[in-house]
């Protein structure tokens, strides 16, 4: 969906200048009228930037052509990129996760800044980065401290830090929370508190969703490309669909979708997902998931992939096993179960995934900036491309823990290894009663004698 | 902290209206200037209100000491009513809880309501309310599950939400969401966003910190008293000491906090502390968590207590010992463990507990409020009463889970009878081998020969 938004650049600036003028004057009250007018300057916007050597190639091309250029050599070299990441690895994609994480928060907070513009108080936007490191101190040790647990309590120092991370994490944020009320001036205070709100919600929408998506990568690399594939081609269907086929308008907060390109993107979507969840079951490099390696002492992606990522025979629906009989075909097919599942992703990202899009195109319709800032050439900002793929991570999240996710044998194991010996003695006993209880297991005299 | 705040109405309400005029413009032309002069018309304001039948009886009384009537009288009633709800057990205590959650975030959501004046989208405000619904659903289900696990897994209607309590909580959220979304009116987007962002900071402060409030509960009723009366009596303590020996000013932005009156509450707090923690350790009521009792089939607060409650002896420091012993005391002390960990509890309640009343009241300044609301006649709103509480609970939260909580073996097996038995042998026999490995159970050979 983010996607489309871009397009026709020169069409949307048109209406969104029409726009600007039927704005009821009530908004602008709210606003010092000086920031609203400014705000489009103060806020970089990197739609129609391009860099030099491409300025160059370009000499002669007319302006609308120039920008689909750009456009689209970003688009490539973005994919390609996102390419080279995968071949990375988990840590590559964690740290280009950090990155990309790090540079919405400071696009968002820029804006915060710009609007309420507190130049008096230079050291506030110390305060949001303060606020980032200490939500992402918190949030990656959590997800770290799962993974590594074995290795981490190897090192003394490491223990004592995951034993106490809440503890430390907490004081850290209380730190910053004595900080805030201390730096209140009297007359910043509305300034300061909207701030202040700003930078949570900021910090709701990019680092909690962030840790979601680095928790999607180590359940196996395949829950982070198939979800975020899908909501590149929806956003790319999308745009050919309304572009070709495009007649009904959507939704009044982006007046360039139609139903048409919505649906048609959804319909893409959700065949792309079969298409690319089947290719990626075949490797194990996909599906497994990342863990600690006691034995080779350093983390690994190989796993005997589990009944989801084995090829299963489904029975063809009645009324479909006619039509396949008559082609001669068999009334079985051969599928991997994942490939099932991505049919629920693929309707998110095709359904719910787009409001993203919409929510952050009401937000910079709503302080009259074009992008979030002008890291992409073509794009804008970071989080201009990233806005529907943070809620698909919590979707993806939610979903595994839901439906995928049981706690294994070995998980459990890890936590029994905490208890003091005695405990776990006692719970030993505990299991032994209820699975001879059951039957499961037998008792051990029956064994002996 | 909170509490000294209110006293001294008339003084108070002079050095407001003293700021107000010193205040800057600037902040002014962020809000509609009807809104700011008509904000403390619109938020009911409760300091100064009283019950017809107490206005009748102190007729005679200056302001000044009807306002302190009032206040001690419903100060006295507040104590009784929380006296009462402690003896009505665990479920009035959540009932309470919830109650209070849901009027505080009425009072801020109110204020936001007020500030950004939406009436022209009535049902903005039920949007507040659902995300309000959604999030108590999400959490007061984990906490309900964590606990009542057993009971919950016998019926099958149960079994499913709580199977799929995440995914359920999200699609909640995501209806929210997308209603939002649907709901952005071109000459509101400002306000609107403001709002969602404003809502969402209420849920963070409200919602989930009352979430952490029902979870002490859970741990023992004593995780929950003991902060509370802290917190109480560091407001009033702090009160006394600052009027009889209060000179050198605190905070410029509580201009009546004096050091004296933090100090000589802080140290009031410890003292308290350590007297109501011995106290309460004595009874089984108070220290023991609530849980489930399979055989009873209804929930339990009985148990043997731990040792963090049983009376322990402590070698008394060397150079305290000489003076003991002058005295004719032994050099060891018998001391509850739990007495020596409320002292951290007593210390942030009064160290860092205030900056949650400098806080709201940092809030209150800005919008130019009096109070919160008008619920207790005397105090204002349920949130003025609140305000250092919340962030009290989640220290008390982490605490807890830092320092006292460990995986208990019961826990460990509710989560491994939710295994398939096929894992739950496999799990045995990997428990069985660590212990024999570590001789930590004999080898059953041994025991046969």
């Amino acid at each position: 969906m983010a996607e489309l938004r871009k397009r026709h650049e020169t069409e949307d600036k048109r209406i969104e200048s029409a726009e600007s003028d039927h704005i009821d004057s009530e908004d602008d009250k709210h606003l010092d009228p000086k920031i609203s007018t400014n705000l489009s300057d103060t806020i970089p916007s990197g739609t129609n930037k391009a860099p030099l050597i491409l300025e160059l190639l370009m000499k002669g091309l007319p302006d609308r052509w120039k920008n689909w250029f750009v456009r689209g050599i970003f688009t490539i070299l973005m994919i390609f990129f996102f390419g080279i990441v995968i071949y990375g690895g988990p840590l590559a994609l964690m740290i280009t996760t950090l990155i990309v994480q790090v540079k919405c928060f400071a696009e968002i907070i820029n804006i915060g800044h710009a609007v309420y513009r507190i130049h008096g108080l230079p050291w506030f936007r110390s305060l949001s980065w303060y606020f980032l490191v200490t939500s992402n101190y918190f949030f990656y040790g959590e997800s770290l401290m799962d993974y590594f647990a074995l290795a981490i309590n190897r090192t003394d120092f490491l223990r004592f830090l995951t034993t106490y991370h809440r503890f430390i994490s907490f004081s850290l944020y209380c730190g910053g929370f004595v900080w805030f009320v201390l730096s209140l001036v009297k007359k910043y205070y509305i300034k300061q508190f909207s701030l202040f709100a700003w930078t949570h919600v900021a910090l709701l929408i990019v680092v909690l969703q962030s840790y979601l998506i680095i928790k999607n990568i180590f359940e196996g690399l395949i829950w982070f490309i198939v979800p975020v594939s899908m909501i590149i081609c929806n956003d790319i269907m999308a745009y050919v669909f309304g572009f070709f086929f495009g007649k009904t308008p959507l939704i009044k907060l982006s007046p360039k979708k139609t139903w048409e390109g919505f649906i048609g993107g959804g319909v893409s979507t959700v065949v792309f997902g079969f298409l690319i969840s089947h290719i990626l079951c075949k490797y194990p490099y996909f599906v497994c998931p990342i863990q600690w390696s006691d034995n080779e002492g350093r983390m690994t992606m190989e796993c005997t992939p589990g009944p989801l990522f084995t090829l299963t025979e489904y029975e063809v629906p009645t009324f479909l096993s006619g039509v396949l009989k008559l082609f001669g075909f068999s009334n079985s097919i051969y599928l991997y179960p994942f490939v099932l599942h991505s049919l629920p992703l693929s309707i998110f990202s095709s359904v719910i995934g787009p409001f993203g899009g919409f929510f952050a195109s009401g937000f910079k319709r709503a302080f009259k900036i074009k992008d979030f800032g002008d890291v992409i050439p073509g794009h804008g900002g970071i989080m201009d491309r990233f806005d529907c793929q943070f809620l698909m991570a919590t979707f993806v999240n939610v979903y595994f823990t839901s439906f995928i996710q049981h706690d294994s044998p070995h998980k459990l194991m890890h936590q029994i290894l905490y208890l003091k010996p005695e405990q776990q003695l006692l719970l030993y006993q505990m299991l032994k009663e209820t699975l001879q209880d059951r039957n499961v297991l037998q008792p051990i005299e029956d064994i002996v004698v």
